[in-house]
């Protein structure tokens, strides 16, 4: 079972259209920043640090898959609740729920790899299986020393 | 069978991220884009002239679903080629590929609604059943005269 | 003497470009933010209730000046000092100093005028003079209630 | 007197902000692309290239400073005229007038460098002087063969 992490977004004038409301790449921008944050709540080491260590230069995105349920405007905070949905060989799903209070305004799917540069290309990369550590740490229930400082950490039993 | 319309994009430097590479929301930004100048290709007349005349506000966002296959970076030149792959009672598909020469970069659909404001709450929009006029204009294989004037509108056989 | 509110910023992959850092727009995208957090934290009401009451509908920029001296980039946490500089008849002008610790990032000026829409033609907006009383919130020292949730309001004599 | 080079931008709706405006740090954006399209059109070679044959680069931004006159919005197309307004020793100002049809929308200046690696630190970038090849090329009025490409090259008198 993975944790779920909450990551809050206030949203501000600029990222809205002449609707008034959120232009919805913002909600795609928002979850890649939640995807990083969800592994760094997990006590996973920046992505900096462990290109130098294990070579992983980060998780791209394979495919995205969103559907749009209700509008978000300025002035309103959002939260955006992230957890790993399923571990395959060579990538992984992250499920992200925005929510405004009890409202589901979006929900999101990504699919990522863990990548590391060829060697035999270095101007490519590669996806590699994913890191049973990692896993482990984004599966655990112990509380990280690095999540004490998060805003919401919410393990909850209703995510796969 | 839809027309299929090819919209271009310059990759800029703004739109790449620190790997070097098109930050991916930007590529729904452009589907976007790709999007209404479909519609604009098709002979439709803009959203601002047909609020006031059919109160037809635009098609918003329902959903998104994109494949990232290959990156594009910053002095290219990517082609999106937009259709409509389904027609629903209330909602249609577009099929948009984005391609750099021969090579398929990443592959997206969006699922939209033509949408007015609801006559008890104009606050608020509803879907209407897509007009079977505007759906006539997709398909139609005679150039409209508002086409004459665009890049490459190339209709194909193995588009829906 | 006017108030300085500051206003954290988290720079995130997304916001910085090939070269690594911040793309520079970004900064002014995130002083206009800090604009209006300023105002906010002035104990002002939000031009939503504004444009109700008084018919203002905000402050667009007349200009905008920036002087970059260091690069920030992702992963970092940065903080815009954000004050009035100096009120003139019909405009005012902010500063914003972006902060990181103890290093200076950029320094920008925006001159900025409180607009109501046009009674002659609503289409358009029209300069106001500067209203007294928000005037008067913006130099107070009294700690507004609104002001009391705030992250770091930091008056300061080094601020005309 | 330099060239003045046009660069041409359609502006979309995502570009707007909720007031149905362009939001301000677009035109830095367009701006700083224009700046770009500038140095292709005279003859100049990418960065790409000039860092492999003399360590340049790029050009980037010391100081912007904006004015904005009047919105633009979407479906409508505006040019950029992009010259260099005066070169000093390690610096150079570049002068962009946004224009609409007839009305000036907005004018920038922008202070760039042209900046190689530092030897000493290849982390950390410093200015050289302006190569007097690049200069020639900027000011020159003979057509390069780069630029024959272009939508619509137009050295005028009213550029210092």
């Amino acid at each position: 079972m993975s944790r779920v992490h909450v990551y809050r977004v206030d949203v501000h004038f600029g990222d809205c259209d002449p609707a008034g409301i959120v232009f919805f790449p913002n909600f795609s921008r928002w979850m890649d920043e939640s995807s990083l944050a969800f592994f760094m709540a997990c006590g996973i080491a920046p992505w900096r640090e462990l290109v130098k260590t294990r070579g992983i230069v980060g998780t791209p995105l394979l495919e995205i898959h969103t559907k749009y349920f209700k509008p978000a405007t300025y002035g309103e905070t959002i939260e955006i609740h992230t957890s790993v949905e399923s571990w395959a060989a060579k990538t992984f799903s992250h499920r992200h729920t925005v929510r405004r209070g009890d409202d589901v305004l979006c929900e999101g799917t990504e699919v990522r790899a863990f990548v590391v540069r060829d060697a035999a290309n270095p101007e490519r990369i590669k996806a590699i299986p994913v890191p049973e550590d990692i896993k482990a740490l984004c599966s655990s229930f112990v509380p990280s020393r690095s999540q004490s400082s998060l805003p919401r950490p919410i393990p909850t039993g209703d995510n796969p």
